[in-house]
């Protein structure tokens, strides 16, 4: 219906793109022959998170965990490159190449065959600082802007809000996980009745521009 | 109901534990006058900052930007303490001091009330690093366990997960969050037919061990 927000898994749409790749494509690099002796990974696995980051962000080689910022500008472990529910081993799973556009085309898809303007958001699961365990954070959106902005806005005591930016995208996100689970491979959650910050947005919005980020 | 969760803000909890403070308390310390004479910030509110701090993470004093430890262990700017929302001018609204137990006492008393066994989150809004805007999460839990473990289960295509361990209590948090906004002072959201991990749990589980952390 119109205003449903469709929550995407990253995994279903980087499938669906060809983003999956064996890894025998992947000719280690001397570093990632290195990083692998050290953590006992698979060093074709190493090479495909290094080519799929632009920066590595912290490294612990004898964990074998990397922490990266992809090409996207998204900062998680093993730059969004994955192993699990791909069905066939020796197989990397990368992130979606522009997943606003991949937002976009279920947006579109959605609106022919239902003819209801719905928000989309493409969601992975990603790590934190100082918190333990993972949630899942919005990669890529449409039909909504991600961020809701209420700067200037007075609250109920009347107190002008000056800082408070809500990422609902991350939240809706978060919110589909929690009835999507991660063993039965649901693809897709269908969020009816929420508000969220209408308009056309991008994900870029939630990327933390780098003269902001005290966390480099 | 039985297996309900009750998401209620920290604010609201802190209020009713006496958590709101009047500005006047506060005598600035050099540090916190000088923090304030670049930023722009009162010293009072800044003092009561550090007193709220077991360690600084971050700080920009031009900025008047405090990413602080807390004494529970949670990371966030100004230590969580608050000037919106708390009607009166010149005070500032604290964390509250233990929110576990904060989150038994409601789950106690919609025991007593309703006869209902329902788990119980406090939550609050916290920026994070490289993502822009805030999100809802946990500060507190009752009734239920705070994390998802799934290390050891297979997904549907039969690969073993190894790292995922889901921070449900944050997802709840967030999502509750969708349904109460920043404006009109809703103090809980009721969130029916979710999973979630049963147990008694402690928000401290999700506190990451410093031993573990790569951003201290």
């Amino acid at each position: 219906m119109d205003g449903d927000v469709l929550v995407v898994t990253q995994k279903v749409v980087s499938k669906a793109e060809g983003q999956v790749f064996s890894l025998d494509r992947y000719e280690p690099s001397e570093l990632a022959r290195r990083i692998a002796a050290s953590s006992g990974k698979d060093p074709r696995h190493v090479e495909a998170v290094l080519r799929e980051s632009r920066r590595i962000v912290r490294m612990d080689p004898v964990r074998g965990i990397l922490i990266c910022e992809t090409m996207h500008g998204f900062v998680c472990a093993n730059a969004g490159v994955d192993e699990s529910n791909t069905a066939k081993r020796e197989v990397v799973c990368l992130l979606p190449v522009d997943p606003d556009a991949s937002a976009s085309r279920v947006r579109d898809a959605a609106k022919e065959r239902y003819g209801a303007d719905v928000a989309v958001v493409i969601s992975d699961t990603f790590g934190r600082p100082w918190r333990f365990g993972l949630t899942n954070v919005a990669i890529g959106v449409a039909g909504m802007k991600p961020l809701w902005d209420y700067r200037g806005e007075r609250d109920a005591s009347g107190y002008e809000l000056r800082a408070t930016i809500i990422s609902t995208a991350d939240e809706l996100a978060g919110a589909a996980e929690l009835v999507m689970g991660k063993l039965d491979a649901v693809p897709v959650a269908l969020i009816r009745g929420c508000p969220y910050p209408k308009g056309e947005g991008s994900i870029r919005e939630v990327v933390r521009d780098a003269s902001l980020d005290l966390f480099r």
